[in-house]
């Protein structure tokens, strides 16, 4: 039987939607006061994992699971080894550098060598500033980076931007895009080319449900 | 001007309840409804930081923030650099290694060699099974660590018990405590050699709120 990784978070309920158009019914996992981790699809045919975001591609990597949805942010940071099957198209936010709007910074190569950088994308933060040969000092948080800028513990932060609500709530200007992320349907990759049950046709089900959606 | 690093979390309550005592009020960060992460205590004297309890030794770290507040398992999982100043007596839990209880276990080193133990403390758990002489594999997971062994992914996991209730209703069996943790009030080392704006004052007024509480 096949196992689907689901991500909790931003990406929760359109995952449980384009499952449900794939055949796979884990809507239980939305009704109210519910604190299943696991459960059954209503079809019998798949079991769902309901898991952190980063937590997704552990799962796929290490075979619990087979398929998942997870951001590209989360690939892209962490490198996991899994399949990337598809571009799911929803989800759809960037990876920024950012500082207070008042700085008067109007690129990344402005910032001065050796400034702080808050984020809690350290690794895709280190990427980006060694490729522009600038070297900041990354400072790794785990959560509210925007606070960076506003206490003076860092110049600039690398983070995630949506709507752009945080960022204008705190006075902080957007100066250059990592990259752009959407969710992304991953894969085992061992059960993937063996084909493990039936997956193959979750699959195309899954990708056909990403066709002509807009991102 | 001192800053104080307040934890979100288990610890957030109390810590606003012993800085209070100590002459700091920052109750309004208790009022429903506040997303402030920022405030002055009412007297003027402080700054309090509200930040990801992981985040704590961070801010002081880098001198952000003068004191903070955090549980003991975040300094010995980070082992950050800051001065570790008094046992605030709260916030009483332990990290433990648990499995399945069908499994038969009796102790930590009856795991067989090379087995999955998953945790988000994946140092303490990597620093402990070294101290065992035992080779596992640890699966690092941010969250749900529960799910290792009910999915089979892992045959044990290293986690924070504080009530038991989570081990209990995923029918896990605490092994070992790898050991116990309680709040502590930490501080940048060099602000507290100096007595940067009466920080000491602070310190000792905190260390009396902790005297006679039972963790």
């Amino acid at each position: 039987m096949i196992t689907v990784a689901l991500p909790k978070g931003s990406l929760f309920e359109e995952s449980i939607q384009r499952l449900k158009t794939a055949g796979l019914d884990f809507s239980g996992f939305l009704e109210k006061g519910s604190r299943q981790l696991q459960m059954m699809d209503r079809s019998g045919q798949a079991r769902g994992l309901l898991v952190r975001a980063k937590d997704v591609p552990v799962y796929v990597e290490y075979g619990q699971a087979q398929l998942g949805i997870v951001g590209y942010d989360v690939l892209r940071e962490r490198q996991p080894k899994v399949a990337q099957i598809a571009d799911l198209g929803f989800g759809g936010c960037h990876l920024s550098v950012a500082v207070s709007s008042d700085s008067g910074y109007q690129s990344a190569v402005d910032l001065p060598p050796h400034c702080r950088v808050a984020s809690t994308f350290v690794n895709s933060a280190r990427q980006y500033f060694q490729s522009l040969d600038l070297a900041v000092e990354i400072v790794p948080l785990s959560g509210s980076v925007e606070l960076g800028p506003i206490t003076g513990m860092s110049e600039a932060i690398v983070d995630l931007v949506s709507t752009g609500r945080t960022l204008k709530e705190n006075n902080l200007t957007e100066l250059e895009v990592l990259y752009d992320s959407t969710a992304r349907l991953i894969a085992h990759p061992l059960s993937y080319r063996l084909n493990q049950d039936g997956l193959s046709q979750i699959i195309d089900r899954l990708r056909e449900s990403a066709v002509g959606v807009s991102p």
